[in-house]
């Protein structure tokens, strides 16, 4: 027997329109490319991604459609978050960080009619459009006057306010069924070529509904949010959309990410809360304590997209009056899996042990279920102790890759993050390895396979290992290992010269440290760990052009 | 295209499988008909539910049954709300209070098979039991020793600690299709019989999601609840669910709903919040203000049910340092539409201002709309003076009732609240009357309409109205206007007698006032404001057997 209540989907949709009803006058600030502020409005916003709705469904965008983006966090963007999804069609965020390769790549894969892009990305755009053929519209994310720049492109560009101020606000979002797909971001995985996680209106609406929760991020109206997280990973952690359900201010802060001008809008805007990766607030603790400045209204810290040390989340509550939620989640979770927010007896905990807790990747989500599983599938407790891989399923956790099949999922309904982790008696979940060895520089990935296939291409490498080192800046970099073959005599300078053009460039090797062999499991994959164990502490350079016989033997 | 997420359905069983999986320890604290407490947590319930579903498929109950409680708010009534509707039968919470005759037309029409009853209703099921023959079981709710009060019914009666106790907790949760149904609440309509609210999986977890949002009643695991509002009043507004998902510890207060035992509980348990209606908090702040007593843990009351006037609320914060958390909703609403949380510019204001702003009934949930419309249909502006029916939409309203027709939604898909309301520019709804013009008595609804049809049977009677007056206890208490015919000389006293064994006492009219002639509309409809202006402030008894003329002449 089915119940009697309303069938009303959740759609994005329903988001900008919420704020528009209820909370229409509170501000959207963005910084723009050439510094200066822009203020919008939710009811603005909700009002221009009709516009832009009208302009995208006259230009041919038919439901289902692709429509990329290289940009900014700013107001332009948030209006494609909303216009595009609202019509039916498909939103993607490509990462601009990413090699031109891997780019055109994604957007082939994803078979992008659009890209709407910032100013800032004209020369990666005159790079890729020729191998992008199936890109209908390039358009250009500014007005008249900003058009100047993309003026000797060989191919027409649009220009985003000239196409949007052809149309009119007067657009009824359509009905659109909840499963139906909304957005589309991809993961640099650890092994092949990105893939595209789809995300649906029913995904992004319930984990908007879920980050909000109080014992998750605990977001209300009364915070003032600046979004440091690019828009262009997982949807900015879902923040976008949450700040339309919550109504909350919030500060956009386009390519300005350093210390100075984070903090210089920190405290113009009244900031209370601001979520991102630790590299960037490790630079903003750095900058702080180094010019004797505090924060006069930021509250918390969202981290999540690699561990943020103990350290850290101590000098930020100690020094600055900062708490910090530390958080884990992946593309592939929507991204928000589990948070680290302290149960009601924590507080009687000394506070050392209270930041131990805090420390940890933190409490599964309601809506979201973890385990830890051996290798054989079983089952590990929840004691703090065992570790095994990570598991989790719920509703905006993805069961597979677009164009791909569910190799991802378990037979069982499980999406295996690749992570290893523990989980003790009260939910608390630690990641403590990572399966299949990705290196996290300033929160973003490596790919350590990808960087050993490259050097395992070249005439004089018998094998190659790649591993994270740790890195003060970035929490790691990548460090190269080689067996050469027995007639080379190839150097560190020219391996590092082997990759270049190859990679992005945050993805080359600090360093090359040359050995006589490489451990290896009984299945003759990599043994990683024995690896950290030995070279996580290298320190790049010191052993540049070493002897093949320099390293300590490890056995086999 | 679909989106590429788990289709992870929201479902009933997650709710209680999350609380034990996370939050399995944290206690349960049951006051049991007696008055002792009874300890339990979370994980208890979770197994006891699973042993109750095992009882309940052993028994014959079917996907789609429905199963009746007639219960206080305690840990068994708990584990039939996870253990019924888990296994994908209807938990049917019967509302105990209601007269005989209606609680017999609310079983025999959901077609209840099973009864679950306290010891309280004892005498209660020897009434209705011979009326009610779809029922197959009824099941006291205690144990062995508990079954002597039972012993002298006429007909067999199970014992709910022996039954389950005859089964395992080995028991998986089934997937359900969530939009299945899964409980359902009768409410005591204004017009004609009593109407049941039919809701989904769906609806349900959607509703405790939204629920414990920061700017709706904001709940997480530090909080302690003692829920007043009964558990047969639309789900406890679904404080019950929204406890397993958060991970709060819960206090259920069984009958003792007296002042005393309340404080005492309040004090003993350490609880933080609290939900109930208007009438049982001022009982309360007397007892307290009485007493020079003050709450040690109390931080909050989430109000409902009935307006609660803003000096209480300001009582409760200058008090005794409670604050007051006013919300709207209805059983059709799962209840919970709006709820009164300031912005944050609201802190600026004068603390009469504020306290202004916390008299009303609130901001609308992420989930819901709103709107309010003229007797034409058009929408009215939300400028906190124009004030129109007020409808509502969204995934946890009602589109129907069981066995019924959908004639509460409009052709547009609204709900008609029959409520009539203004909303201002920030979004906060205040209803400032009721167009179907029920009373409400201690946040009981009393039909002004029923009371009417049965003194219109009343052979003295050409014309009766029933208004509420104002009461300093029950908020209101209904009083019958009467038209004699003009060959009749009944009496008050008669009248009076008249209603009795027709209706539950306190629905029974606290006075009678003869009159010449009642006001109307130009469609013949009493002109029930004309009649609350003259009579809302009656005193009772004091025109008790007056003459027809004693009365100003209201004008037709």
């Amino acid at each position: 027997m089915q119940g009697l209540m309303m069938d009303t989907p959740l759609t994005i949709s329903s988001l900008i329109r919420h704020a528009d009803r209820n909370h229409g006058e509170t501000e959207i600030v963005s910084r723009t490319i050439d510094g200066s502020l822009h203020r919008s409005t939710y009811r603005e916003v909700h009002s221009r991604s009709r516009r832009l709705a009208n302009c995208l469904i006259a230009s041919g965008v038919q439901s289902g459609d692709r429509i990329g983006t290289l940009a900014w966090n700013g107001y332009r963007h948030m209006e494609l978050y909303f216009a595009v999804s609202g019509i039916g069609a498909i939103c993607h965020t490509v990462n601009p960080r990413l090699f031109p390769e891997q780019i055109v790549y994604i957007i082939n894969h994803a078979e992008d009619t659009q890209i709407f892009f910032d100013a800032t990305f004209i020369s990666l755009v005159r790079d890729i459009a020729p191998r992008c053929p199936g890109v209908r519209h390039w358009v250009l994310m500014t007005d008249r006057a900003g058009m100047a720049g993309a003026a000797d492109l060989a191919f027409s560009v649009q220009c985003y306010e000239e196409e949007i101020g052809k149309f009119s606000d007067e657009f009824v979002w359509p009905d659109l069924d909840e499963g139906s797909a909304s957005s589309l971001c991809y993961t640099s995985g650890t092994t092949g070529n990105p893939k595209g996680v789809l995300y649906s209106h029913r995904s992004t609406v319930l984990h908007t509904m879920a980050l909000a929760m109080p014992d998750a991020v605990n977001l209300s109206e009364r915070d003032v949010m600046l979004v440091v997280v690019p828009m262009f990973h997982a949807n900015a952690w879902g923040t976008i959309y949450c700040a339309a359900a919550v109504g909350f201010k919030l500060v956009l802060p386009g390519p300005h990410l350093d210390p100075a001008s984070l903090y210089e809008l920190f405290e113009s805007e009244g900031v209370t809360i601001s979520p991102g990766v630790p590299t960037v607030w490790n630079g903003l603790l750095q900058f702080l304590q180094q010019g004797k400045r505090k924060f006069t209204s930021l509250k918390r810290l969202f981290v999540g997209g690699a561990a943020f040390p103990e350290a850290s989340i101590r000098a930020f509550r100690e020094h600055l009056g900062v708490s910090v939620i530390h958080a884990w989640g992946m593309t592939e979770t929507s991204p928000l899996g589990t948070a680290a927010t302290l149960l009601a007896k924590h507080s009687r905990l000394p506070m050392d042990a209270q930041y131990a807790l805090l420390a940890k990747q933190g409490r599964v989500l309601f809506g979201v279920e973890m385990k830890i599983v051996g290798d054989d599938g079983e089952e590990l407790p929840h004691d703090g102790v065992a570790f095994g891989n990570f598991l989790v399923r719920g509703p905006w956790v993805a069961r597979g890759y677009f164009k791909g099949d569910d190799a991802a999922v378990t037979k069982h309904g499980w999406f295996a993050t690749g992570d290893v982790a523990t989980i003790d008696a009260d939910g608390f979940m630690r990641i403590t390895d990572r399966s299949k060895d990705v290196i996290k520089s300033g929160g973003e990935w490596i790919s350590s396979i990808s960087l050993e296939s490259i050097a395992m291409a070249h005439p004089g490498v018998l094998e190659a290992a790649v591993i994270g080192m740790r890195h003060p800046k970035w929490d790691e970099r990548p460090l190269l290992l080689i067996i050469r073959k027995p007639e080379s005599a190839v150097t560190r300078d020219e391996l590092l010269q082997f990759f270049e053009g190859k990679i992005a460039k945050w993805w080359m090797p600090d360093d090359v440290v040359f050995v006589d062999s490489l451990p290896h499991t009984a299945t003759g994959k990599l043994l990683k760990t024995k690896l950290r164990d030995a070279y996580a502490g290298h320190v790049p350079g010191a052993n540049a052009g070493s002897s093949r016989n320099s390293e300590p033997a490890l056995e086999r």
